[in-house]
């Protein structure tokens, strides 16, 4: 790691290894990842608010001893402003609650900051999670949306501002953003991680996520927050037997280039020797689709009840959000439910085998406009089902704009996905 | 209703309906849950932090159009503790937060608000809803536990200080002080309500609570809480066909009176009609006592990384609680979880045509001292499986202290549970 290079593109991993063998210092990553923020944030918008290169830098001085001992050595990170920080504001994209500042930190930042990461700032996110974006472009495009509603998180990682960025998802607001921004973006399954301090948005569907730009990143701040053991001590690359293949019009809307891409990735995997099935799965996958969309708008009218108050407030899309789950029966949101549970079943017993599932993670590159967050289906329905994803870079189409994979697991089989996450991350990039 | 009765012993419903036919005012009735309060709080201990009753009716008088046309009236209602609150502190019966005083209110805590109710205060909990007790004393006998954790919010009721309260249950927090109470407790099937803002302890099993002194007052929050349309509007009361018993022992340990009381209820279910059934469930239920206990150690131990910091601040059972929890492996966690969902899923389908089980609420009578809040292990089946729960009085020991029994329901079957649990509210009050 020679003086020249720009420390800011470091991985997490990668940049804790350069402190631990002093190739370079915390405090050379924390300025670097100023100078690239100072260089590009007013174009990337990607922060909501943030600290000072000044206020950073004394936050580790100040516990110099702390920080060098810690597993993340004084790494910044961003943290979605939806998610509760006590020395910050956390305004959920609303201006509803502009200037909120809470009184504890979201369980996630406090197991973070405990391990050593310096919350850098928040990171943008649409309206409460939902499709009203924020000022944030895409770092490849700046014309293009970032994706929502974790589009601060996923812009920043991308553009190298930070390693490592978290989110949260109800639709698909970890998996799209890492997909048009080119990131590896991993959402947990339901239940997996405590979500005390990140504001809901349906109870049934919320996941925490996060952004990096390397598997073996998210599997570190996994074990960060699961408070394991030997959070450094993954499992190997695990190399999927049988994947289970979704080109994509199953869901809904798919573009061609994406479709070409997922090909790719299925010719890449056979030649890798992994069975690879496309069978045809009815109309489960369209069905999941609508019955998401019923659940969440169901949960939505609940879990923002104090901000319905304020109609003149909200956007229009969340207004009819909340208006559609008044309007809609229990029996119809009940029947979504179970439904979304019986398919569950029936895919994973009828499909027993299967390792893993692979789809597009969004239905093409990042759309032009930045007023719009992109179409959220791809991820629908692994969300209704609870399962946990992730997002895999590494394929472009012919404007050089990413094309995002994921990689679907059962239910709370998080660390066996990111390990055959990290293999076919070795195998796109190779 | 005369001027001289005391306006406090009315139910909700009751109350609302008196001030509706003019029989009464909102803030008569307010008066006397003020007298009832001045009266026996230095012995009863419910109330973490309150409102004076100028300060009450000061609220009523300032919005008094508001309250008039409400659908509560400006009825006054108790919250637990451990739920956020804007205008008040919330402290979670810990020193680590003493003074703490949230931004926001809790979803719950607005929809009551919303529909004209006033929050005369918080009600005492234990230690971040687990074992250390507050102050509280059971009503019915001043040395003995009003139970855990809710145990503010059940002696509050129970007392006639105010017709309603919330709380929150994650292993016996609701059914077990309303049980020791007397009063009527219901907990929300899993995902039912919004649980913004309130403190969780596990993720797998938190529910939201409600305590009252009349099924049809839980009817009525219940509706308010899922914003349904007209909340007064409540099903008929529903007899079962056919009614699950489980005496207690299959559980755990259980008085004779309390055996005694539960065949009693079955005699009154049988000269009803119902058909009663008692099958041996071998060690379905003790095994899910075990997979509880499990699933909360992992999960509080995560939720509460912050406080985790102040080992010296934390109670030794909490303390205990937190260490067996980062020591217990995923595998076991996750086993834990895979064998309670398949247990209720042979359960309901060995027993298709039952409408309900019907247990003891409590192993018995309340336990004398106040130093702990009784045994848990009545609920941990119920809750691991994520089953609505309701609490019904009217039983009682030779001491007269209450004997509480509980019928629970399928899950997400909450509507149809109450209507069956007013129908036996019936029966054992003639």
């Amino acid at each position: 790691m020679s003086g020249h290079e720009n420390k800011n593109k470091m991985g997490l991993k990668q940049a804790l290894a350069a402190v631990q063998q002093g190739l370079c210092s915390a405090e050379e990553i924390i300025a670097d990842c100023f100078d690239r923020i100072e260089a590009r944030e007013a174009d990337v918008g990607a922060w909501q608010h943030r600290l000072t290169r000044e206020e950073c830098l004394d936050q580790y001085r100040c516990n110099r001893e702390f920080y060098e001992q810690s597993l993340l050595k004084g790494m910044p990170v961003g943290i979605k402003d939806i998610i509760d920080t006590a020395d910050m504001p956390t305004e959920m994209g609303s201006p509803i609650h502009q200037g909120r500042r809470p009184v504890d930190d979201a369980s996630c930042v406090t197991l973070l900051r405990e391990a050593g990461a310096i919350v850098l700032g928040k990171t943008v996110t649409t309206e409460f999670a939902y499709f009203r974006p924020g000022k944030t472009a895409n770092p490849h495009d700046l014309e293009r949306t970032p994706g929502g509603s974790s589009s601060g998180s996923a812009a920043a990682v991308a553009d190298e501002m930070v390693p490592v960025a978290l989110g949260s998802q109800t639709a698909a607001s970890v998996i799209r953003p890492a997909a048009y921004c080119g990131t590896v973006g991993y959402v947990g399954s339901r239940g997996e991680f405590s979500l005390r301090g990140i504001q809901p948005l349906g109870q049934s569907l919320d996941s925490l996520g996060l952004f990096s730009r390397r598997v073996e990143d998210i599997e570190l701040l996994r074990a960060v927050l699961l408070r394991q053991r030997d959070p450094l001590n993954s499992a190997s690359a695990l190399k999927p037997s049988k994947v289970l293949l979704c080109s994509g019009p199953a869901i809904g809307e798919t573009s061609p280039e994406m479709i070409a891409a997922i090909r790719q990735v299925e010719a890449i995997l056979v030649e890798q020797g992994v069975e690879v099935i496309a069978p045809d799965l009815g109309t489960w996958l369209g069905d999941l689709v609508v019955h998401h969309g019923c659940i969440m708008a169901y949960e939505a009218s609940r879990n923002l009840a104090y901000e319905s108050r304020f109609p003149e407030q909200l956007s229009e899309p969340l207004h009819a959000l909340i208006e559609t789950g008044l309007a809609t029966s229990r029996d119809d949101y009940l029947k979504s439910l179970h439904a979304a549970e019986e398919i569950r079943q029936r895919l994973f017993s009828e499909f027993a085998g299967v390792d893993a599932i692979l789809a597009p993670a969004a239905p093409g590159a990042a759309p032009e406009g930045r007023d719009k967050t992109g179409a959220p289906h791809m991820s629908r329905p692994w969300q209704v089902m609870g399962l946990p994803v992730v997002t895999l870079p590494g394929l472009m189409d012919d404007n050089q704009l990413p094309l995002g994979i994921q990689l679907v697991g059962q239910a709370r089989d998080d660390d066996r996905l990111l390990s055959m996450a990290r293999w076919l991350e070795s195998c796109l990039s190779s």
